[in-house]
């Protein structure tokens, strides 16, 4: 037997219900399984936590790339104070809910035409490199218009305990923190308008203290260049990387204690009173816990003395919980079985899905109340990097549905 | 420094042609990069290398799972005996190139509709489970038809060397090898089709000892199960795992060897007496090696050090060659420089994808010829599990481009 993560304390179970709702309510809502139900009440508690948390002059972003779903964007794009977009594509679902002035484009590889829309729409270019610049300032040229841009810093130092490192090295993102200076000059010396920095060290981390180290230590670099550049930066955005409990043993990460932190590094920041603004930007913290994995149970079989659960869902919605998206060992997100009650038998089981590949395998050997064929597990922790980070053409199943529940009056 | 693997003999580079014709060539006819150009011609050549190798008794099946475009499928469905399917979706586009009878459904999870569809098509359906046996009978029942069953045996021996072992182990896919014969005296006592017996011992070894070991000892299983059951299987398919060299110091196996093991194996067999017929499933063996991703550098940039060249696609287009699916060790995939000439002054470089995550990464520290922005970078081996087994939508940017190029008068 296998340990697994912990069900969100927003979701009761033993049955499980989901905005009120049980998990067959959602799938005949949805028309069949599998599907992915989000519970917005989730991410507006997150938001909610995150405001009461922060001072008030760190500002909100969403970073979509989390979870692209729309109807999810309508409901959260009025509770933020900006939104990341990583593509051409996610800029322009991104400017169908907000102006260009509240949208921010990063991403190692922009193509000229992603360039070009993000100078059109007046969004700010967050230049990963002096090439970049140098292709940005050349279609300006070419539009007769003026980019908005900020630098995304490599900052010399990384999020400890970070699932995916992303400063300290040597990376494809942002300008190295001792070239940052240069190009800030270079943007100045053109007409373009600086829009300021964007310093990212990692993602994933549930280290409470690395966290405040890194937003402070972004801070600091921030001040440094600031002082190389003789100019406040009009916005500092800081990271995020905040991390959600997936698996056993994982605890979540004290909101509250970053908010204090950051806010007093920052109440003592010469940025601070000379008007600069700051922003994390925050995807899988504020949505990930809002969403399950609802897929039903298609086989229940025997092999040499285990058990199987077969799902009709599996790897080709779920990549992450399947364990094969930058994970080295398979732990297992927290699942249940949608209608069991709280004191059904249990058993030693592996949900495994459709596909014909040992790698399609939701949770490993876990403690499940007995279920049989035609009951529905849940996946939980599925609201972030799901379906749209997962290959849904694999194998030629449907792809899944998705609904976004919990919407106050909705 | 790190090595990668080898350049398939099929493509002549430095510069690279495929099917006789530049990169840039077909990047125009695609319209767009990135793209997948599939050269039929080689496909071909490993369909041919198979007839020499094997015994005229042993058929071959294409499994479309490792690549179902849609013109690749038509040219290949000629060529081989029978198609094996996976899901609805795939019986569906094969039922559009052979008929029901040359069809093969395997899966874990078939669903009721599923099995309805092969059942109605008359495709042989590969039994995973007793309860699937249980719920095939009933819809039939429903039907009035007749179905034709398979069963698929997860024997106990597994295939060394294997990048997936299926066999040997406790596992969702077949009825373990001692609860088989039972099973097909319950196919047996009913009015069912029963097409004979699937067995499936692992996938990609390049063992050619291993590979001989398990296709041999999938023969002599069937061959008890036939004794057990006092009637030879109409068919045996052996299952296949055949793999390809896509990593430094990887060696392709000797399907001559194979073919000649397995034919002396099958003339002394009692199953060849008594008119079974025999199969070999082979998907990422027949069409791994045809493909080339195309992907053009957007950046080139420097970090501490070290140089990138990011391109406009990546693990969304590529998981396996980002190393992220199912592989513990990140290891080189053969890549190129398209348009590089043989004497090109080289450089070590990392070569990235446009995603902002540091699993993005398709080469990694290569010696390869000093490329610029605007070149084709070439990620070979890249015909089986690509854009299927990618996460396309991840991040927003475009699905890719995917051409069939190489068909003798096409």
């Amino acid at each position: 037997m296998k340990p697994m993560g912990t069900i969100p304390a927003e979701f009761s179970h033993a049955p499980l219900r989901i905005a009120g709702e049980s998990a067959e309510h959602w799938a005949r809502v949805a028309g069949d399984t599998p599907l992915f139900v989000y519970d917005f009440g989730v991410v507006a508690a997150r938001v909610a936590r995150f405001r009461a948390a922060m001072s008030l002059r760190v500002k909100l972003h969403y970073a979509i790339k989390a979870n692209p779903f729309a109807p999810l964007l309508d409901a959260i794009a009025p509770l933020v104070d900006g939104l990341d977009v990583a593509s051409g594509g996610e800029l322009a679902i991104a400017l169908q809910r907000k102006s260009g002035g509240a949208i921010s484009f990063a991403g190692p590889g922009k193509r000229d035409d992603e360039l070009t829309a993000a100078i059109i729409a007046q969004a700010t270019i967050n230049l990963e490199s002096e090439g970049e610049w140098n292709r940005t300032l050349a279609l300006s040229d070419r539009l007769g218009l003026r980019p908005r841009v900020a630098v995304r810093v490599n900052p010399d130092f990384e999020l400890r305990g970070s699932g995916m490192r992303m400063g300290g090295r040597a990376t494809p993102f942002g300008v190295d923190a001792d070239r940052a200076g240069a190009l800030i000059a270079r943007i100045r010396a053109s007409d373009a308008d600086w829009h300021g920095l964007h310093i990212f060290a990692g993602s994933q981390s549930l280290d409470t203290a690395a966290l405040i180290e890194a937003l402070t230590g972004a801070l600091a670099l921030a001040e440094r260049l600031a002082d190389q550049a003789g100019l406040s930066p009009p916005l500092v955005n800081l990271g995020g990387g905040f991390g959600i409990p997936y698996f056993p043993g994982d605890l979540p990460i004290d909101v509250m204690a970053i908010g204090q932190a950051l806010g007093a590094a920052i109440e003592q920041s010469p940025l601070a009173g000379a008007g600069c603004s700051f922003a994390t930007e925050l995807g899988r913290w504020l949505v990930g816990e809002c969403g399950v994995y609802l897929t039903r149970i298609v086989d229940r079989k025997q092999s040499r003395g285990e058990t199987f659960l077969v799902t009709d869902g599996g790897m080709n919605h779920q990549l992450a919980a399947s364990g094969n998206l930058g994970t080295v060992v398979k732990r297992n997100y927290p699942v249940a079985v949608a209608s069991a009650e709280s004191d059904a038998p249990t058993e030693t089981v592996s949900v495994v899905g459709p596909l014909c590949t040992p790698l399609d395998r939701l949770a490993d050997r876990v403690t499940l109340p007995v279920a049989h064929v035609g009951d529905l597990v849940a996946v939980f922790m599925a609201g972030a990097y799901g379906v749209s980070a997962s290959p849904t053409a694999f194998l030629g199943h449907p792809a899944p549905r998705e609904l976004l529940v919990g919407i106050a009056g909705g």
